[in-house]
């Protein structure tokens, strides 16, 4: 018997190599082992995207073509829409009435994004309330496990803590506990030296062209310090050396030493990285793009994904409420 | 074309006079001029009896008996149970998104609740968002108006001032503003004088036998300064005396009479008015005993009413759908 795991996305715009390098490649590995759920949260996006909501469905299918394309597969795992199965939003209801206020307010990922996020107003009730819908999310499936990043530990702690305080109320070992398997991800910044984010379009998006990749990676900052081609440069400062940890592991000495002999110059180690990077990229675009051909594929998989996630959804949800009502 | 209105009820335990004077009696007669939609809200009811949930589910029996019993309509009236429409809780996410905390932190009825209520730990996230829940429940129905009690106004200026903060952010006059029928109920205290509650077991309950009614008026308060059978009586400050201007207001001014005049002592005053009482609830509990004995006149009742309910929130929720996404 397969554990199974939950994971989930928010269909907020295009998927870029963060995405791949720091969920997806590690979800394509996980369906060997795990019974995999995998989930676009679409209500998990609206909590944000209110204002800009006319977005969400396109971002559904266009994120469904990315995770394809990168390996998820559908035969192996569930892939569907959050908001096709409404147990979601029942379990979350029955969670509302047991979680106590203080448990959000003091919640610091929720605190921090108040401070942080400067477009959207995330003062809302909706918002103030997404690690219940979370919880919910894993406690329908009755996940085993998480994969996440370090950052995400409060949210599965949190589901940990929901989980058992429904346990204590309703007197059964209703849930088990959820843990959390942590993926070491390679962190990539964006073309400009920030955090790769769709907000600063400073993202290598993974439905961009040929043209698009090469002229991203030409765009990279590299050493300010080297002005010059016959300066030597500093490639543990330069973010492309960075990329070529990711991308061409195997061929990092030879930039290293070609930067810091000054034998090549900026622009030619980016167009050999952008190469690196279309190595990647290019069977996934191909992917994608046989698959867009017909978006009635794609339109089947969430459906038959939510036909699959409904019936274990429901399962759960009988148990929940034989165990509440 | 009839307008339509919504009105709900929490099944949180057995209806009492206060519920046939306050709400049924006045609904009873709006099925004439109003298109009606009476629902049981049982997730309304969760917010608070979370750790007594066991007892929900005959509640809600117990109520949809009583509301048929006082001459609710099911063939007139839509009368369903609120978690049978899946779309209540569709609709409430989605309001929540656009729902500002703030609103409902500075609820004046939210905080007087947190005050009082000292039997519930209404400290949730829940029970915060239940005006969001009330907001959708009514506007799930495109409702014209709703009946209710002065104490209840700020409630449907919440439901207002959502639904214009929905119309505006996705510039569409989908949902119509909702008017208050207020409707003037006479007060009445419970045996005890104090306010008529379950929790002060001071209620003559729609569902009490001939015996428990005559017992409990048997044991009402009466005028305290009227010691003996030969000293004349207070009737204005007499609670007995209130209950006669609901239950015998042809036979006030006797029973001024027969109490100045002290021509006539407590007990007998009160059996006079446990008989009139009886009167009332008498064609009630009659009518009540006649369903109890094949409550699945009940259950069909309740499941047809859930999928006319549902018609109408289905075709409302895909013009919300529409509008947002």
């Amino acid at each position: 018997m397969k554990q199974r795991i939950f994971s989930g996305m928010r269909p907020t715009g295009k998927l870029h190599l963060g995405h791949l390098l720091g969920a997806l490649q590690n979800w394509e590995f996980l369906q060997d082992e795990y019974d995999c759920v995998f989930c676009i949260v679409d209500w998990h996006a609206l909590f944000s995207e209110y204002e800009y909501s006319k977005d969400i469905k396109e971002n559904i299918i266009e994120m469904a073509l990315d995770w394809i394309a990168c390996g998820i597969d559908s035969k192996r795992s569930i892939v569907f829409v959050q908001s096709h199965v409404q147990e979601h939003l029942e379990l979350q209801m029955i969670l509302s009435c047991i979680t106590p206020l203080g448990w959000l307010e003091r919640n610091p990922t929720y605190k921090e994004q108040l401070r942080e996020v400067k477009t959207r107003d995330l003062q809302t009730y909706g918002f103030l309330g997404y690690p219940v819908l979370q919880a919910a999310d894993i406690l329908l499936y009755k996940a085993a496990a998480v994969p996440i990043g370090e950052d995400q530990l409060p949210h599965i702690e949190f589901t940990r803590e929901l989980s058992r305080r429904f346990n204590f109320i309703y007197k059964k070992e209703l849930f088990p506990d959820c843990k959390a398997i942590l993926t070491k991800t390679p962190r990539l910044l964006g073309i400009d030296g920030r955090k790769m984010s769709k907000s600063y379009q400073n993202a290598i998006n993974l439905s961009d062209s040929e043209e698009e990749v090469t002229d991203k990676v030409k765009q990279m900052y590299t050493d300010p310090k080297r002005l010059k081609l016959k300066d030597s440069g500093h490639p543990d400062e330069c973010n492309v050396f960075s990329y070529y940890d990711v991308f061409g592991s195997d061929q990092k000495d030879d930039v290293r030493h070609w930067c810091t002999q000054a034998t090549k110059g900026c622009t030619e180690c980016k167009m050999i990285l952008a190469d690196k990077i279309l190595e990647k990229l290019d069977p996934i675009r191909e992917k994608r793009a046989e698959l867009e051909k017909d978006r009635s594929i794609i339109e089947d998989i969430l459906q038959e994904g939510a036909a699959k996630a409904k019936a274990l959804a429901q399962k759960t949800l009988a148990e929940v409420k034989e165990a509440v009502f």
